[in-house]
This record gives C-alpha cells, sequence and structure tokens, in this order.
C-alpha cells in the first residue's frame, strides 16, 4: 500500500488520540495535501517545525496499529467482503453486505 | 450489555494500551474470575490496590471506546452478519462469512 493512502488510513482510524492541533497538521499533508511550506506559512511556524510535528504523528499512529491491528483486520474483514461478492447475491444480501462495508469504509 | 462482559470486551480490543501489569490485573478479574482479594494476596498489595488500578483501567479503556469506536464499529457489524446469515446461503458463502466473523470474534 503506498505510504501516504496508509498514513491517511490510520488517520481515519486513530486519529481521535492525537490532539487536535497534531490531527489538524495530519490532516492538512495526509488528506488535503497541502504542502509543508504551505501549511507552516498558514500556521506561522517553520517548515522544519512542521515536518517534525508529522514526522511524530505518523510514528504514534503507526505505534497504534501495531498494538491493535485495526487496519489489519479491517482490510481482511475487506478482502473476505470482496469475496463473497463475487458470488451469486440476493439484492437483500448486497444491501446487508453494504451495511458492514460502511463500517469499514476506508 | 452486562458490564462485566462489556470490559473484557474492551479489554480484548484495547488491552495492548495499558502496561503488562495493568492488563494482567484486568485479565485476572474480567476474564479469569479471581476476586480482588485474590489478585491482592497473589501480588503481596492490599485488596485496596487492586480496586484502584482496575479502576484507573476500566476508565483508560473506556476512554479509547469513546474516541475509537471499534467495539461499537464491530458490533455493527456483527448485527449485520447475522442478519445475512438468516438469508438463504450457499456453504461457499457461509464458509467466507465465518472468516469475516474471526476478524471480529468477541
Amino acid at each position: 500500500m503506498e505510504e501516504k493512502i496508509k498514513i491517511s488510513i490510520l488517520l481515519e482510524l486513530y486519529g481521535k488520540l492525537l490532539t487536535d492541533k497534531q490531527y489538524e497538521f495530519m490532516d492538512y499533508y495526509f488528506n488535503q495535501d497541502l504542502s509543508l511550506s504551505e501549511i507552516a506559512d498558514n500556521n506561522d511556524i517553520t517548515r522544519q517545525a512542521v515536518n517534525t510535528i508529522l514526522i511524530k504523528c505518523k510514528k504514534k499512529l503507526e505505534q497504534y496499529e501495531d498494538k491493535l491491528k485495526f487496519m489489519q483486520k479491517e482490510e481482511k474483514i475487506k478482502k473476505e467482503l470482496e469475496n463473497l461478492e463475487k458470488t451469486k447475491l440476493t439484492s437483500e444480501q448486497i444491501k446487508l453486505i453494504n451495511k458492514v462495508k460502511k463500517q469499514i469504509d476506508f
């Protein structure tokens, strides 16, 4: 999985464990695709300070995944649901599968 | 849901975020059904000290659930899978559903 996508998923899963400010910076960079310089300018800090925060937060999110493994778990669920979707299903069954997918939407 | 069962599930989900000692005490009480006095005696501390640790850890686990909501999410998935199981399925489909269930086994 591409690094930026991975971090974006981890941010979705564990972002609430960061501070509001940390989350905001991560969101700017990994979801809204702002550059380090843009984030720095908007927040009146140096590019280097932004970079330090992002590295720290990335590490934190990865540590949560190492321990809790929710991304890994949800990916396995997603894979099995995709296999299930390849089988012959009724419209009711498809609806129920979509409800499960909604819970692990990333 | 009964309190003790709820805490046991939260411990399964977020237990890795506690220290080894904290996890051990919670496991004794909520999974292995040891009494406060038994845990106290086995670890050479007071019953009150054990109680304080358990209350603190319980609060910590509940705070993680408040933020991350993985128990809530997995319960919703479980419910939809149960609805899916009530429909007419092939043995292959049942096998795939069981694989999903294995990921959220609590």
